[in-house]
């Protein structure tokens, strides 16, 4: 309890009670100096400055240092005083950061108030969900309840499935691809080139021989290289991160004509199949249309983002693979004490409540809806973008919006979009409205009309990497 | 918004402005029914129930499943009721779980209600904490200033550190292993048999040459062995993971012996040295006799809980290691947009808000004060439990009461002891009074004495794990 640190009632009382502290104990014999402090001399200054160039802005120039409490803290107040303010405008700037925002796929129109009494407890879902552990103070029933409606979403059997709930989307996908490497150790692991960065990271990470695929203007990976690639490596088991909706486009890999590649070129049972559907994998089995992506086809696991589209404070994911997997995998762990099937040991308690709670709400009809509204504004959008003479990209069923990237840094930075190369994308998601499109669009043709006013420069142009069909620059404009 | 995403005003606003949506996403092509319920057989409810044996104790058959809404549910308010009268159940237990709590090293004495308003915002703190992203609802100002203070703590200058607030100890240890196997790619990882099991399965992820050392009863490395060892792979670099505390018995290795042992067999130079600091981490540095985790010896990172002796309602950890390792690492990863020197993406953003909060309100001062309390009160236990004829070993400088495990595994459940073989222990964090000792001894003795009572069993012995000198058992007892 705050307060109860310093020399409360609770306190002495103890003290009065306990025995005297063994003499190695005694606060003599504790270190008593709090660390020296250090100003930098101006060459020092000029030392920490240049590190600006190696690691980008420098955040210690901004940072909220923690200092050290005065003794007489706790009479004056002004501690509290000073944490407050911070706080206060801390908490401003989220306000307004929250209300442009474009650019990343996070729901961000929740609220969990039903479950702001359970925010103080310290609840933590040590290793396996389904193995219990005597800390007392986790949330496994509410885990499973959430890892239940996935794999039913996903159509695996309760008996057939293992998962966990993830502090996010490369958790999901480190575990995806070690459950593949230690099913094929001497796998190769193929990714199209715009898979997530944690796809590389795993290969190296692990070791692994990793093969990067071409895609298509759309995104997709492109399955006549991966076949020439495929056939480079014959002799060893093939392991593929498979995307259901890449970053920067939201392209959704075609996992059938994936699968069809694999089957047709010997690599029958010889290949796991990992898909990583961080932002779609919830919206794609809403829409007919899209790949179905079911473990009835051979699929070995697949991971989503819990505060992408359904929305959550914190980062979390869902992980759900084949049970026989993870036996072969803890099968080979035996100096463990316990089973350790999971990437991380200890485990955010609060996310799968706040994952209950929304599943629990929305239901997969509710789901549905959103999905259909994301589909519909993403429409809306290009439409508008294309209107206004900007080249603009949208992936059938894809909510992520890809155009022209802004060309001040201001203005991207303003909305939050992430930007690569020449294009920027905004990933239309639950809480962005056709209001908020609209206010964003009547920003962005206001200074895009100053940028480009007068003919001194043009808009880039962007066929490389939406097709010369979308490409609406001086050149490739009809 | 709760309510907001039914057919309320919002919604019906949006649909009147919006376009009428494209074929392929009118609701007709939308799946509309809901996955399949299944419902065990019998010979499946078996085979389910067979499981059990696989995993532990199944928690399918305790959790609390996600029920699809009725159509009506917004109107009766059913779906709400019942959701609130799980959580305020939730609630109450862990009410009563936080009370009976002892074996696991997490203070669970905090008030973060001055930071409730932060709750509802989706913050996350993509990647490096040093490179500005262009996602805005962050905390890294936050977060650096938490990372200086460590980097203080355990002398390293701001300009010569990296660092970053993990997911929990885990990270940290994968982390600190990861940064050594990049700086020596041929090194051969040496661990303690007592060291946490995340530096084994970081081993086996990163297919590193592993070596397991023996230990002293204690708990502590042992150093002859690990010449040994050494001398046995003279020709590779050695990694080693140094634990400031380990899991069971909270020892203390002997990191200046490690150093010294490293040094005059012919590793000068050629060792990268990770402390898992996880919970002493905090505490050792304010302690004098206690061997001095710094930066100043060759050591490579630190890693420690955030969730432990500082607490948090969720897991998490700081780690901190030399730039010049971390720019080494990120020159490797040139296929990465950006640097990518963390080992997840997304990351809690609540957490260093968490964390600077109580590091301001207590300071050095504030965490000295409160280990000197621990120190006292796992002393008293010590003690009450030896003048009770129960084994019981408290290492030098450590909170962790070793003790003969509870026959009786509700006793064990109840009090969350964590167990290993005979031994089990209690973590004697700022929020274990001596009160909640006294409670904790007084049902103690009560219960041994049934459990022992008449002869017909007696204690186990206990001195293969904490040494003869610490063993009551009638063998041992003087």
């Amino acid at each position: 309890m705050v307060g109860s640190m310093g020399n409360g009632s609770m306190d002495l009382r103890e003290r009065e009670k306990a025995e005297p502290l063994p003499k190695e104990f005694e606060p003599k014999e504790m270190v008593d100096a709090v660390p020296p402090l250090r100003t930098d001399t101006v060459e020092e200054e000029e030392k920490r400055t240049s590190r600006e160039i190696v690691l980008g802005r420098n955040v210690h120039t901004m940072c909220l240092e923690v200092k050290e409490p005065e003794d007489d803290d706790e009479v004056t107040g002004d501690r509290e005083a000073y944490m407050a303010s911070v706080l206060a405008r801390y908490r401003r700037s989220l306000i307004d950061r929250t209300k442009h925002h474009l650019g990343y796929p996070y729901n961000l129109d929740f609220d969990y108030g039903a479950l702001s009494h359970l925010q103080h407890f310290s609840i933590n879902n040590l290793g396996d969900p389904f193995i219990e552990s005597n800390y007392g103070v986790h949330s496994r029933q509410f885990e499973v309840g959430v890892l239940d409606w996935f794999a039913r979403l996903w159509e695996l059997e309760k008996n057939e499935y293992w998962g966990y709930i993830t502090n996010c989307g490369t958790e999901g996908n480190l575990h995806g691809i070690l459950v593949g490497r230690e099913v094929f150790p001497n796998g190769v692991l193929y990714a199209s080139k715009e898979s997530h960065y944690s796809v590389f990271k795993a290969a190296r990470m692990y070791r692994m021989e990793c093969v990067k695929v071409a895609t298509l203007v759309s995104g997709e990976i492109n399955c006549a290289d991966f076949k020439a690639k495929l056939l480079q490596n014959k002799e060893k088991p093939a392991i593929i991160n498979v995307n259901i909706g890449t970053t920067v486009k939201g392209a959704v890999d075609d996992l059938d004509l994936v699968i069809q590649t694999l089957e047709e070129n010997g690599f029958k049972d010889r290949f796991y199949i990992h898909c990583d559907g961080a932002l779609f994998g919830l919206m794609m089995p809403f829409v007919k249309r899209a790949p179905k992506v079911t473990f009835k086809k051979p699929i070995g696991s697949v991971s989503v983002s819990g505060h992408k589209f359904v929305g959550c404070p914190m980062p979390c994911g869902v992980q759900i693979t084949r049970l026989e997997h993870i036996n072969a995998l803890s099968s080979n762990v035996e100096y463990l004490a316990s089973r350790d099937a999971t990437i991380m040991g200890s485990r955010n308690g609060h996310a799968p409540i706040f994952l209950w709670y929304t599943l629990n709400r929305k239901g997969y009809r509710g789901f549905r809806k959103e999905v259909q509204k994301c589909l519909r504004n993403a429409h809306y959008l290009k439409d508008r973008l294309k209107e206004a003479g900007i080249s603009v990209m949208l992936n059938e069923l894809s909510s992520t919006v890809v155009f022209e990237r802004p060309k001040d840094e201001d203005f991207v930075r303003q909305w939050q979009l992430a930007c690569e190369g020449n294009i920027a994308h905004a990933v239309v998601m639950p809480n962005v409205t056709i209001e908020k499109l609209d206010h964003f669009l009547g920003e962005l043709l206001e200074k895009r009309s100053l940028w480009y006013q007068e003919g001194k420069s043009s808009p880039p142009c962007i066929a490389a990497e939406v097709g010369e069909i979308n490409c609406l620059c001086s050149m490739h404009k009809k």
